[in-house]
């Protein structure tokens, strides 16, 4: 087995700290990977303070992983040392159900195994995230990061960056439609960046005047003070799509109204707790409430590429490891504009 | 303008009563119709009471109409004198906007005129439904009743039936489909009724084992009894649609867990109150919570074509329409089988 460096939680209430584990061995079909990069999810905090109650100790957070190429399996043919790839939040899958027949590995019948958090496939106990020194992940659940692509910005893209663009494409996001995005944050500055991209009239939702000037900025036409009734009410009924990507319980029956007939609201913010659904403003337009989960691989392959060719990366600021407690504490304020990208050099250090 | 009589709610706590009203006088445009049978909907009993509050008094309820027509304007070209016709929930929409252009008037981004507690479009004052003697209606919201139907039983189609049909269209139900039908009462009985007879494997839900039997009479190859986790969780992941009845605000998680991936729960029970929905169950398989309301002309029109071709109609009681207010009481106890249609040669008794 390959010894590797990290941060873990040792238990939910322990600040993350260096911690050294196994990883298994290169295996014909895997990938070893330096890491370069790892952006700082929400939900890597909640992993690591077991706030969704499936932790096991210690724990190594970090889904948006990028890096370099160490070393390839005899079987391994879609990468060679040196190329600069990503992992997202998913290591492997059952790879036969139909969801991972058709790319959608992330709705896998059985299960995805989660970057963190899931059962190492070949040497068992947990996986492992990429607050580390290196992965070793089966090529299938590698993605190529396209040439040029600055590589700290881009971290963010393998978890923020496809769960807005995965319901963005789904419920058709485009030319001719009008996307709201709720929240500007690590999720939503993704959304409307990619909305914009794809050509959407895009409006972003904010409580916070302050995030006015930068929502535009990202890309939306308008940004909606959402506390203001009469910002609202101008775009009633004006929607096809609107993303909610605010995991703090909040009223929506505000934004059903804004929904076009047939319009649809997806949630891709997690709730702890059941949302209080009016069913009224569902009925009366045929309108939808649905959920979304990152992206499949090809998907999140085809996310990178049309990142690529927009110029699109998320907005980051560059810490080293040994500022993520710090890091997360500021990120519950919503202190970051708008993910922070560890620097893994600092590993090192 | 015409005299008709009919029953009606003077207040919210008065038991109906025989009421003397006006009708418009019949248009260019207009069917006049002797009602000979009217459904008895829940909503009209929300209605009588003001429990949606927007309820003007007197109040006449009823929106499930079957008649024949007594006379017609000059303008009239679908119908003539002597023809068994249908009056639904509306009588009269805008027209000209996308969702009447589309003949989906129930949509109307003005707000259709309902076919009680609406605003009578030519004289003014609220529009008074069907438990009376006859009805003025444009012939655009009349809907031809299909040669040698069954009258009294073919009356809650006009609510029930197309509230069931649309939404079971809507998201394509039928061969290879699963789809399930929570509650058995007047809606729910003609869903597993049409979902059979559009060819979609279908399931009754129901929480009263008393009802089993009824249940696959009716068409369910199998019933389960929602408060049995065994029998639930035996249909985990497998519906494509589930459509819920039941207005009554009740906990709807273990049923979105018994959708397939992007399989669609449909509300088109109205709670009074808004419904808890836990989001992990839509986020972790791309479902959807959608509403959907009764249906357009066009639709209510095609959705007799097929009861008819199919030999369906409403398991109903026939009442007297002296009956009605005990009619009440039983449907709040869910004592009919399923609907109770009232004879309204009664109302010259």
């Amino acid at each position: 087995m390959l010894t590797c460096t990290g941060f873990a939680a040792a238990s939910a209430t322990t600040p993350l700290a260096p911690f050294t584990f196994n990883r298994r061995d290169v295996g014909a079909d895997d990938v070893q990977i330096e890491i370069l990069y790892c952006g700082v999810c929400h939900s890597d905090l909640h992993f690591a303070r077991n706030e969704w109650h499936y932790t096991v100790y210690p724990a190594v957070p970090g889904h948006e992983i990028v890096g370099r190429v160490t070393s390839v399996g005899a079987g391994v043919s879609k990468y060679k040392v040196g190329d600069h790839v990503g992992v997202g939040c998913l290591v492997d899958s059952c790879g036969t159900c139909p969801s991972c027949a058709e790319g959608l590995e992330q709705y896998c019948d059985t299960g995805a195994v989660g970057t963190y958090g899931g059962t190492e496939p070949v040497i068992g106990g947990p996986t492992h995230g990429g607050y580390s020194s290196s992965i070793v992940v089966d090529q299938s659940f590698v993605l190529r990061m396209p040439e040029g692509m600055d590589l700290a910005s881009s971290a963010p893209l393998l978890c923020a960056g496809i769960t807005l663009y995965s319901p963005l494409r789904h419920w058709g996001a485009g030319p001719g439609k009008k996307v709201g995005i709720i929240g500007l944050g690590g999720l939503g500055h993704m959304g409307v960046k990619l909305s914009h991209a794809m050509g959407a009239q895009t409006v972003l939702f904010t409580t916070s005047p302050g995030k006015v000037d930068d929502g535009k900025r990202l890309g939306a036409e308008e940004v909606v003070i959402s506390k203001d009734a009469a910002q609202m009410s101008a775009h009633t009924e004006s929607f096809d799509l609107i993303i909610d990507t605010v995991s703090a319980s909040h009223d929506l029956t505000p934004y059903f109204n804004l929904l076009k007939r047939e319009g649809t609201m997806v949630q891709v913010g997690a709730p702890e707790h059941p949302l209080p659904i009016a069913v009224f403003p569902l009925i009366m337009k045929r309108r939808n409430f649905a959920g979304s989960m990152i992206g499949g691989i090809p998907e999140t392959q085809e996310m990178l590429d049309f990142c690529a060719a927009h110029g699109i990366t998320a907005d980051v600021e560059i810490i080293p490891i040994q500022k993520i407690n710090e890091a997360y504490e500021r990120m519950l304020q919503s202190d970051v504009k708008y993910r922070f990208s560890i620097d893994m050099a600092s590993l090192k250090a």
